[in-house]
């Protein structure tokens, strides 16, 4: 890829779009010329990146002549639509939605994780799903110093992750419950005020929801573990824009707490955040706007043989999405 | 005990205690007379019982005098310093605290699970962490089903769980963070509106915190498996009165989920809330004033060989407390 590239967003009006710009701009990732598309809806808008106004134009198959680089964030649909468009133009696409990710001809990256599949692209690179990206961060290392034989994990995931619009429902159904107004249901099934729920995702075959699956399968293709042991519980939580994880996993070779934290506290992409005296441990609130993903409340498992267990939390928007497409597209640079 | 006992509530103004009024008057629990009890601070306040009011008067040592039966839930001190003289009294104490728990002298009952325990009271008869009653209730018709070998859950604890100032603090919060100013925090401390946090109990020796080793020791104990193999991750999420639990099991005999949900179906106690097709299932919001456990996302956990897991909501309050107190007090009207 060219040094400075032009680069064009997908989506740059969404809530994953909008932090695309805001981390394009905070990284100094080299941009020559950036276009902004978005569905008709958006054409006209106005958004600002490094002191210049630039206008959203409505997304077409000849959007994407002389880009070298198209961040898409707008769905799986319009991905499946417009990226062979990109691709043909010449661009290389990093695609935050789930179209292609199982693809074995398309490498799906985390950078601390995997960022080496990413030799082997053919025109686009996939960003996983945001509670595989938060998950595999603080597990692969211990993967690779104990092999992991089973992860079991149960979610805590925000409303960004539905969008801008859930995050806005969140906000609006909880003013109206606190008013004792009824909780106005748009974009969620149920209500998100005061409540939690099972993640809004068609429940497959084989019991677990399409949001579990993906974690399920997106974490084997990237650890290059087909048959990896999850077992995975997704929930939606009313917090607004990061995802916590409640994770046990039983490894190969004994790992004590010690030697895990101490290996997490090198590790890229990773802080530490385990302070039992003042029990102070990672929170949503504090992992929303940082890159790092916050790992802590590390102890033996006593219910297995070499079991240990965390808590977890990551920026859905940064880590779990924006950040990680930005991290890739740095390396396409590098190489 | 007397077929219309006099009954005591200490602890009269608590969120628990408020529930135990109302269980008793719903559930038509016979009472000849009763006495609200609570710290100095309340003396006074009046209450409603069945169309009268009754004024709360401040605990004293010689409050159980006549008193047939007392439901303690003013906390563990209250519940170690007034317990003795209430028994000496001639009263049988239903304890909410954690005071007597563990104690191999005093029973710690969930009626659904070992009623039969409480014929050996000595006059204390406890009642569990409300997070442990509300995973029993599913679990032991599943345990006696298939025999449950591990037990791995992480749990959704709702603000009621740290009383009714924790209620009103995750609303003034959620307010004041909609309003753009700072959480203020007085019963929690970390900020619970929007956020979840690792529960706010000493964290101990095992790495584990109260609250969790609660939930292992009760449930061994009232399984009798006292090496019953748990692991437990306590969060707080801001949900105000019912508790969630994603819960992870592997039994002795393969359980099928449709085998699961048959069981479930007929177990007291229990309410099966499964239906894939609609994305419907426990949800807090709905378990919250009701006495049923919801149970439901029943399906095979495919990283363990005989793995079952399945999410739950019940009440904080009710079964988690107040009803189970008022259940151990009608098993000890009909013995």
């Amino acid at each position: 890829m060219k040094k400075t590239p032009n680069v064009a967003i997908l989506g740059a009006t969404g809530a994953v779009g909008v932090e695309v710009l805001k981390t394009l701009e905070r990284r100094n990732f080299p941009v020559r010329e950036l276009t902004l598309l978005a569905s008709g809806r958006s054409e006209g808008k106005t958004m600002e990146f490094r002191g210049r106004k630039l206008t959203v134009k409505a997304v077409t198959p000849s959007s994407f002549a002389g880009v070298d680089l198209a961040i898409f964030s707008a769905g799986a649909t319009r991905s499946r639509e417009f990226a062979p468009h990109a691709v043909k133009a010449g661009a290389i696409v990093v695609d935050n939605s789930s179209a292609f990710r199982m693809d074995p001809a398309v490498p799906l990256v985390v950078p601390e994780v995997n960022g080496a599949d990413l030799l082997r692209h053919q025109g686009i690179v996939a960003n996983p799903n945001c509670t595989a990206a938060i998950l595999c961060v603080p597990l692969w290392p211990l993967h690779r110093a104990a092999k992991i034989r089973r992860i079991v994990v149960s979610t805590y995931q925000s409303a960004s992750g539905a969008g801008a619009k859930a995050m806005a429902e969140l906000e609006s159904q909880t003013r109206d419950v606190l008013d004792g107004k009824p909780a106005k249901k748009e974009v969620f099934p149920h209500q998100i005020a005061f409540n939690v729920f099972s993640h809004n995702t068609k429940v497959a075959e084989n019991g677990f929801n399409e949001e579990e699956n993906k974690v399920i399968e997106e974490t084997r293709k990237m650890f290059h573990e087909p048959e990896l042991a999850i077992c995975v519980t997704c929930i939606r939580v009313p917090v607004l824009r990061a995802h916590s994880e409640s994770v046990v996993i039983e490894t190969e070779r004994e790992l004590t707490p010690d030697e895990a934290r101490e290996i997490l506290s090198r590790a890229p992409g990773v802080k530490v955040v385990d302070d039992s005296a003042r029990n102070y441990f990672p929170m949503p609130i504090e992992a929303g706007g940082i890159g790092e993903v916050l790992v802590g409340r590390l102890r033996k498992d006593p219910s297995s043989l070499r079991g240990l267990a965390m808590f977890v939390a990551g920026d859905q928007l940064l880590k779990g999405a924006a950040l990680n497409a930005v991290q890739i597209a740095e390396m396409l640079l590098q190489r």
